[in-house]
């Protein structure tokens, strides 16, 4: 296969002649398919269903320590499934607080408690002039969502391999006190699949922020969501090693069960160091009688312990695993060696990021869009939406069935041929212009 | 039965004795009675166990329209729902956004939003110097410590039968921009039982606010908890009246089904008028994915509609209705003609509000402790905890089994006995001495 940079421009013409017939086809296929979000198919629902059958009104709803599930109480989880989050978050139980069906909502709750209240006796954010979170990029624009709804300023930080920049991170946490907290999805991120090195972890445990209520906003969304049986990530554990370091109240840990069961009637949770949870609980109990003690029984009847957790994640694996494996395939066989693309290889999480060529991505989704398969926005995985090379696009490999995914991916594919064609060839115009014609400049991201 | 005021000293120092007496046989019961809490009892509990069984593997999770229960989506909740719980809430379902399992939940965050960003364009609270709200008193704990933990300043406006005293409402609101609130709970009030009158509701929706942004918080907690089926009160609803005053963005009502199904398992939701809920939906959006869909279906299924809920609700009526009138029965029995105390005989709700006289609600409380009976901490209905009387005591008889409230009914007439006593006597011996000491001088609330 020849890099498109080195075609001629006849090549080139002859070859965005040949792609646009091809696109034609694909058009003519009324293709109506969705790659945008991380939602788990109907395949993976199916292995949750055995939920609606562990608590029937002959079951003693009552927890080991006699509380009654059915009633008010219990404000932060019953025991039996703090248990089963703590071995699921690798943390001890009495480091966790359990709560309703979403950790999303838990964040923008971390997040909304900080600017009313402050965090554990310092100034309430909402009383200060500015505010910045640092955004490791690309990154979960539902975390961007939310400190921009606060009005929270928010720092692009490059993602690596390895996790984020943390020279950048060290210098910039040392020096600005108003930045009070880093989104993170430290395994299988999203929406790379990186997992964060060893050295990166224990560099956010040694931060020394300027802030003293900066706060590592640590989202282990894909604790236990491997794709493969021997080839796992593994990641230091962030509360144990910030303990360690002596940084105990650095970090808020969140996960939850949504990509386990069901998505919406899982158990989300916190957990953070003592002085954090007390600071928390006077919130909480204010907040709230209690959350939903009845589907916590069900959940841990249902995977019984850790165990019957990450048995139940490798059914998960069998049917995401080819899905993901396919998408790489095809990707490799339609774009390696192009030089127009590259993509990541997670072996675990729900994404595939993906990077076309600079100042493609709006309208390679554009593109596929028009014929007919939905991908997440680009530009969605930058703060504000804003992706300064426009370069970014999320895969979601899970929802669609295989053959579906298949085709999803081969649109993908052409649709990056397409529009590096067409980029190509325009700027192959522009040394013979004096001065580029808007129309004709590579294209720019909107704001 | 002679008034404890008629008495001569010599006959009230010779009741003490006796009263004392009783008090010590009572300890030796060894009691562990709480009437502390709003829980229902595990009669009512069992009432909602079917809802264990209306899903099960073989079910078809799917709703009318197609979604998928188990998967993401749906941010405000599915139709089935939004249609049964507007029935409830005697809206339109067009007028309702579904949330997780709690209202209170939704309370609180519904001032958080408005701390952090404002009300429907309005400054955020969390920048202006002072935000009051009204808070008709007795009234309920939770309220209040939703306010006072976001550090608002709460003003007592006095209830009567007819719902909060109308012209200091009117006064204040009108007069006051810092005033951006009022609690009610319109219909079977926490604590008295008392259902706002139509007058009341009609001056409620023709408040003139000098703050644009005040709003009526319509915690409509008991809309069908009636003790009685052909005796129950009846309220103007207050979205439609609003609506009709002109004012259709004045409130903000809430309902759950806690008190229908499980508490912690049901369903909370939120009704107003489409430029406020259009408000709350671009926070809802940021804040999560959705709340739990499968629980929504579970509640459809398990109801069907309205009338299976009010049916429902005629089987809790039939546990709840003996101990409300058992606890009217011994009060009026043990206390009634003594002057020394009254209490509201409510239709519906959770509570009676029982008012012993002045500086002795506190101490009751804690005889009553002593002998084993916990009941709602005195002060608790008023905001901050300081009820200026020191004179009203929350009875919540749904949780005991019926001997155990009898028992703890009588203890508490007992305990109301035995203060008063102490009380006159202590009066009495006031006008003997220039300087009453302090331990004499009739019981003060602390701070």
């Amino acid at each position: 296969m020849k890099a498109y940079a080195e075609m001629t421009r006849d090549e080139l013409k002859a070859l965005a002649r040949e792609l646009t017939a091809q696109y034609r086809e694909m058009q003519g296929k009324d293709l109506k398919l969705d790659m945008s979000r991380g939602k788990p198919s109907l395949a993976q629902l199916d292995l949750s269903m055995g939920m609606m059958d562990v608590l029937s009104s002959n079951d003693d709803l009552t927890c080991e320590d006699g509380t009654d599930c059915r009633n008010y109480g219990c404000l932060d989880g019953i025991k039996e499934v703090k248990e089963l989050i703590a071995d699921m978050m690798e943390v001890a139980p009495t480091n966790v607080i359990i709560y309703g069906n979403s950790s999303l909502n838990v964040m923008y709750d971390t997040v909304a408690r900080s600017i009313t209240n402050g965090v554990m006796g310092n100034t309430p954010w909402g009383k200060l002039d500015k505010v910045k979170f640092l955004c490791p990029v690309p990154g979960y624009d539902r975390h961007f969502a939310i400190t921009e709804y606060f009005g929270i300023e928010m720092i692009n930080v490059p993602m690596t391999p390895q996790g984020p920049d943390m020279d950048m991170v060290e210098e910039l946490v040392s020096s600005d006190p108003s930045i009070k907290g880093i989104w993170c999805v430290p395994k299988y991120s999203n929406p790379q699949g990186y997992s964060y090195s060893d050295e990166t972890v224990r560099r956010f445990a040694r931060l020394k922020p300027a802030a003293q209520d900066f706060r590592i906003y640590w989202d282990n969304a894909y604790t236990i969501h491997h794709l493969y049986d021997n080839d796992q990530d593994h990641l230091i554990e962030i509360l144990a090693e910030c303990k360690r370091a002596g940084n105990p109240d650095l970090v808020y840990k969140f996960a939850s069960t949504s990509k386990i069961c069901f998505p919406g009637s899982g158990i989300a949770a916190l957990a953070a160091s003592p002085n954090n949870l007390e600071d928390i609980r006077k919130q909480l109990s204010v907040q709230t009688i209690g959350h939903d003690k009845v589907n916590q029984l069900r959940n841990v009847r249902f995977f019984k312990d850790i165990h019957g957790m990450v048995e139940h994640m490798r059914k998960h694996a069998d049917i995401l695993r080819p899905k993901f494996e396919a998408v790489e395939r095809i990707l490799e066989e339609q774009l390696g060696g192009l030089g127009i693309a590259q993509w990541t290889k997670p072996k675990g999480g729900y994404f595939i990021s993906f990077e076309s060529m600079d100042g493609c991505a709006k309208e390679i989704v554009a593109r596929c869009k028009k014929a007919g398969v939905v991908m997440t926005s680009a530009g969605a995985t930058y703060p504000y939406g804003k992706d300064p090379h426009d370069s970014n696009i999320r895969i979601a490999p899970s929802y669609p069935p295989l053959n579906d995914l298949e085709l999803a991916t081969e649109l993908l594919c052409l649709c990056t041929k397409l529009v590096s064609v067409e980029k190509l060839l325009k700027e192959e115009k522009l040394p013979k212009r004096a001065a580029a014609p808007a129309e004709a400049a590579p294209e720019q991201n909107e704001a």
